[in-house]
């Protein structure tokens, strides 16, 4: 199985290291990740600018190839152009990760994680987003690296829709601890946020972003709870995104004519 | 009525500048917007770096607040911050726009015109994202400027349901040759790309996005066919990204345990 690996948080965070450690047992892993942090980039794509690719070594060997862009730019880059270039094998899986932080609710729609999968799907490969449920910078991705091993070749076996990626978020505990897999909906908590108003040495002002997570949804089938039960929360998210419900009603009731 | 106008082509750019124009005869406009150029942002929030806003003239008039960050913050911190802290009215609709080329099928999930309005929702304020569909530098905003002088009252008086937007894209014909207002799927068109490599003059390799649009749906109710057709297309879009026929498969026949 050929597996490239992306993420967010960067190619020299521990998230993708864990990752990459995991599936180099299971399959010939490329990575082609942001050369730096890229977290809440949503599906960007760079087009005013041209991308960079240095090759990125870890520990004294190759780690993969660092790109001067987004995670959608990765994806797009070494499905599209690199590695036919550089006749490397085309992945039968695309697994972005290991996030450090949960993508769940709305944080899916900010996620350079998810965005990454989502590219993948759009360009026609199978493709994972995986999250550890945990800011802490000593967080142990360990349990979520060992999942991703035993669950990735199930997916490419099983398969999946065309257009449809697997949003995985994995609970920051050990994997004794785990209470299995349940396969939840986006659900709908959300950020209380505000901008803190601060004066720089130059005495200008500035606004910083911060905010508290509501998890308001208490829907059983939710991502967010399934992560409260220390279950492994797996959705399976698609970008169609019509509302199809209200356009029925946007054709019964609505203006026609301009 | 208060609306806020956005984009992602800049606050300097044509597109709201007509947009503003006509919505100024309709209500009370106020523009927050990108000082710089935005294309294909997604929906990136700016996390790592503070955000500063400055006063735009236009004119020898003050046109409206530009800030250094993307559509989504735009929205974002008018909402949440700073409309309260210069006593300015909450909006009751946000319009995000003219944006200067479609927004239709896969180029929706890039698009940070649409971003933009994703944001107001999930803050709980209606929003409509309005595209003219066409790249040429002399295109004529007035026929989709004067629609949605037309069209958003319509909107705020209609309601929409929470959670969702209507993404507009307008054919670039003169208005009495656009042939009414159909309610569309997001269409399943996608771009054929590819990365141009290039060498810069140090002699380092650098890699271009570029690509050619493939209307391949042929589906008589998505927005692509509506727009060949000369109609206004409104697809209503939101951000529950569930697969929720998927999800059944998979709580029927994917494993549970880890």
């Amino acid at each position: 199985m050929n597996i490239l690996v992306t993420n967010d948080d960067g190619i020299n965070s521990r998230g993708i290291y864990e990752l990459v450690r995991a599936l180099r047992e299971i399959g010939n892993v490329i990575v082609m990740a942001p050369l730096g942090e890229q977290s809440a980039v949503g599906h960007a794509l760079t087009v005013s600018l041209p991308l960079r690719v240095t090759e990125f070594h870890k520990n004294g060997e190759f780690f993969g190839f660092a790109v001067s862009g987004t995670p959608a730019d990765c994806v797009k880059l070494a499905l599209r152009t690199f590695f036919d270039e550089r006749r490397l094998p085309q992945p039968d899986i695309v697994v972005s990760g290991i996030n450090h932080g949960r993508n769940t609710a709305v944080n899916i729609i900010y996620s350079g994680t998810v965005s990454a999968a989502t590219e993948a799907t759009v360009l026609d490969v199978p493709a994972i987003a995986v999250s550890l449920t945990s800011y802490h910078p000593e967080a142990d991705f360990g349990p979520a690296a060992e999942f991703m091993k035993r669950f990735t070749p199930n997916v490419a076996s099983l398969g999946l829709p065309r257009g449809t990626l697997l949003n995985v978020n994995v609970p920051a505990v050990p994997s004794n601890e785990i209470e299995g897999i349940v396969y939840t909906k986006q659900g709908a908590s959300f950020w209380e946020d505000e901008f803190e108003k601060r004066v720089d040495p130059q005495e200008r002002p500035y606004y910083w972003l911060k905010g508290r997570y509501i998890l308001e949804d208490k829907d059983p089938s939710i991502d967010d709870i399934a992560i409260r039960e220390n279950k492994i929360s797996i959705t399976p998210i698609h970008y169609d995104l019509t509302n199809h419900a209200f356009l029925e009603t946007l054709r019964s009731h609505w203006p026609k004519t301009f």
